[in-house]
């Protein structure tokens, strides 16, 4: 559905088309309607704005050069990785420039000896994991979207995945950022170091920062030897709550998995039909599932806590585990839990709600979107990386109407995140606010926080140029 | 030695006075030398530097009382923890009132089924790890001043120790921090959860900030299950570069040491004397020292993992490892270690440079450090969190005259934070910027980056009331 936004911005002259073109040069400049449609949308619900232009700048100096003439016309800029977003953080609302990221697809320098990496933004996620995997090292954050989102986007949005319950999300590997500012002078956000007590962390501040401040163009990150072995198990649940119960159990037992997914029956369901393979029985009986990986050096001390899980399971009604025996199967569990989205996404228009909450209130967040759900009329679909409280809810379309989907389902959406809130979580844990969550944020933030980041937006940003109507 | 800066300040008025003194009461106020005295110096140096009052209010609501008068005013404020800083980043040295958070003393809430607990910025760093300690908690951050600096101060300074080359600094422990700004606000800087991608991270922004942007009334803090075992062992070598030269290997062979100390024969030579006693014989031809610890759930692993870092040892000429085979040689010889700086204290007035550089650049930055020296005139001891890559440089004044002392001195520093800064290092890892490294700030900060950090110290704190001379 293709929307648009009042435009508090005037269209880009001809003139300025061409000084933008001579920046990037001829083939990297685009203005023709495929072009235009194809940096519209991302992968939130069906939403699409199309930009005036697309530049595809290969190095620091051009997409400088595209900012002074962005910033001196104040034209809206759009920065796009993967497109592999889930709030609409790369649709350009208002029209103007995108500019992708795809050419900034190097590996600079693979620090062997820090255990460190030298990045461009357009690198696919997987495609550095892979590579870093063949040298012995290990770059945790694993969003199910790695196969193409841009490490630059999983920076921009402070992304998550499996592997954040027990190494931390994007923010906690990234070391220091090369960002033009929209002026179109460079810096540099830290330095290259495990510790840095020296001035203010810039570089949280641009992590997550959802392309507002700036534009990454560097990245260099923290890594650590590969982990050399890993346990897969997936376990049923009577209860979908109960499997929720069992998740603050399992890290009160003082063993830290590095993957504890929750999965409701629908979600692997789905999944099952999407991806057209299943290795394991799914039994009627089954309510939901969690998926458990345990990784490190030595087996048996994987084994030991393996051992240490069973039996916390046991306390919660599980039936029996299926252990991934060996890679196929491993990689075949891991695919269905990669793929309930897509999976959710094929059934059903969907809005996304990444809600995050202590895990310990995990049971309860759930039975206050089944509760919302039944109340305001919407079915929803919930998975995700239960082991950090974060659950993505999603609520489906099906045959709501238009009055429905867009005035009914956003109260009951408000009213999961004023539970959330109260429990001290918030509304996204790894996608960002982009466009979708906007609208919820005074939930979350007081006037006074949010007038802070407005100043600090203003401080990087002081025409509004970057990304304008995203995040604050 | 006492120094006055130009007051761009006027002296609080009695009027003034007297409504500070209302807002915390008669017994949490003063303006008797003695007090004064007292909060004019931290651990940096002999400075000195007198505030005209001193406020321990005891909640949220009195501090906001305090600076909505101080803001109102125009009244430099300095927020004073436990005094135990290497940077002067407490030292009132435009007078004004120090607000000592000595009163904020509870630990709030321990939240065991979340692994979190959220605790006042005056508790005193060690109580609260032995505190959590006794429920089987964990939180790694082990500042050598952790018997007697607060909570605090760690989280404004962005503090390390020891276990942070495994752990992570005081940043990968924060989740959420309650604030009050120079205006009287109140603001939450994020939320209790382990992941968020809502908004930007003011927590990380104000961690480390130094007390320049927000006073800390409370802070959420991320744990983890206490590790049951460890292993320690001190190993001599035959010369400091090949220690050094060690830290990098030991982590390519795959093992993440929970600590992993280096000292110079001086350090603990002069530590040994300090303390009086050590469970370890120190031999003529050692030239320093690595301490290594290794910390787990399964012995067997450890064992493990202590053979490989014994192999590589083999390979840089060290000598015989010392193990530490019961708790009070263990304890003995981290007290060794963290008396170091105590240590050289008491042998002479030192400049403490807090140098941090990608780890693998350690003996470079060792033999620089030394060359610098020779050619300035000083001497100097070298120790620290070696696998972090942090080293404390502590320059001795011994004989040198006063305009060696204040001249040369800084040139030969400016030196070593140049070639730090040239290996991707910088000049904090973390003690802060405080006011004694501010004036080196340009080698590692472009004008573009600090106006960029002036401008958001702005937004926090527009008139420039909360420690002001520091950091930016």
């Amino acid at each position: 559905m293709q929307r648009h936004k009042s435009n508090a911005f005037f269209p880009i002259s001809a003139a300025t088309l061409s000084e933008l073109n001579r920046c990037v040069g001829e083939s990297c400049f685009f203005t023709d309607e495929i072009s235009l449609k194809n940096h519209g949308h991302d992968e939130t619900e069906d939403l699409l704005f199309l930009p005036q232009a697309v530049a595809e700048p290969e190095n620091t100096s051009q997409v400088s050069a595209l900012m002074r003439i962005c910033n001196r016309e104040k034209i809206p800029v759009t920065i796009r990785g993967g497109g592999s977003g889930l709030a609409g953080g790369a649709l350009p609302i208002f029209g103007g420039l995108v500019i992708s990221m795809k050419r900034f697809d190097r590996i600079l320098n693979i620090d062997r000896r820090n255990f460190q990496v030298t990045v461009e933004p357009g690198v696919i996620t997987e495609n550095l994991q892979n590579t870093l995997k063949s040298e012995g090292l290990f770059y945790p954050p694993d969003p199910s979207s790695r196969g193409w989102s841009f490490i630059g986007g999983n920076v921009s949005t402070n992304a998550g995945g499996p592997k954040a319950v027990k190494y931390g999300v994007v923010k906690d590997h990234v070391l220091n950022l090369e960002v033009v500012l929209p002026s179109g002078e460079t810096i540099w956000t830290g330095a290259n170091t495990l510790k840095n007590s020296t001035g203010y962390n810039l570089t949280q501040l641009l992590v997550g920062s959802e392309g507002t401040l700036g534009i990454i163009t560097k990245i260099v990150l923290k890594l650590q030897p590969h982990p050399t072995q890993n346990l897969l198990m997936l376990v049923p649940f009577r209860s979908a709550e109960s499997a929720c119960a069992a998740v603050a159990e399992i890290f009160q037992s003082g063993v830290t998995p590095s993957g504890l997914e929750f999965m409701e029956r629908n979600a692997i369901d789905w999944a099952v039909r999407y991806v057209g393979e299943t290795p394991v029985p799914i039994q009627e009986e089954d309510a939901a599932h969690l998926l458990i990986e345990l990784d490190g050096f030595h087996i048996d001390s994987l084994m030991a806590d393996c051992e240490t899980i069973t039996r916390v399971l046991e306390r919660f009604d599980a039936g029996e585990a299926f252990f991934a025996d060996d890679e196929t199967t491993k990689t075949s569990l891991w695919k269905l839990r990669r793929n309930v989205a897509h999976a959710v996404k094929r059934n059903s228009v969907y809005k996304e709600e990444d809600t995050v909450v202590p895990r310990a209130e995990l049971p309860a967040l759930l039975k206050v979107v089944k509760q919302v759900g039944a109340q305001y009329g919407f079915e929803s679909v919930c998975y995700g990386h239960a082991g950090d409280g974060n659950l993505h809810v999603n609520i489906l379309r099906g045959q709501l109407s238009e009055e429905q989907w867009e005035n009914e389902v956003p109260k009951g959406i408000r009213k999961i995140f004023q539970f959330v809130k109260s429990v001290g979580g918030t509304i996204s844990g790894e996608h960002g606010v982009g466009l979708v969550q906007r609208r919820y944020l005074d939930i979350v933030f007081s006037k006074t926080e949010l007038k802070i980041m407005r100043q600090i937006k203003k401080v990087f940003d002081p025409k509004g140029i970057l990304n304008p109507g995203k995040v604050v």
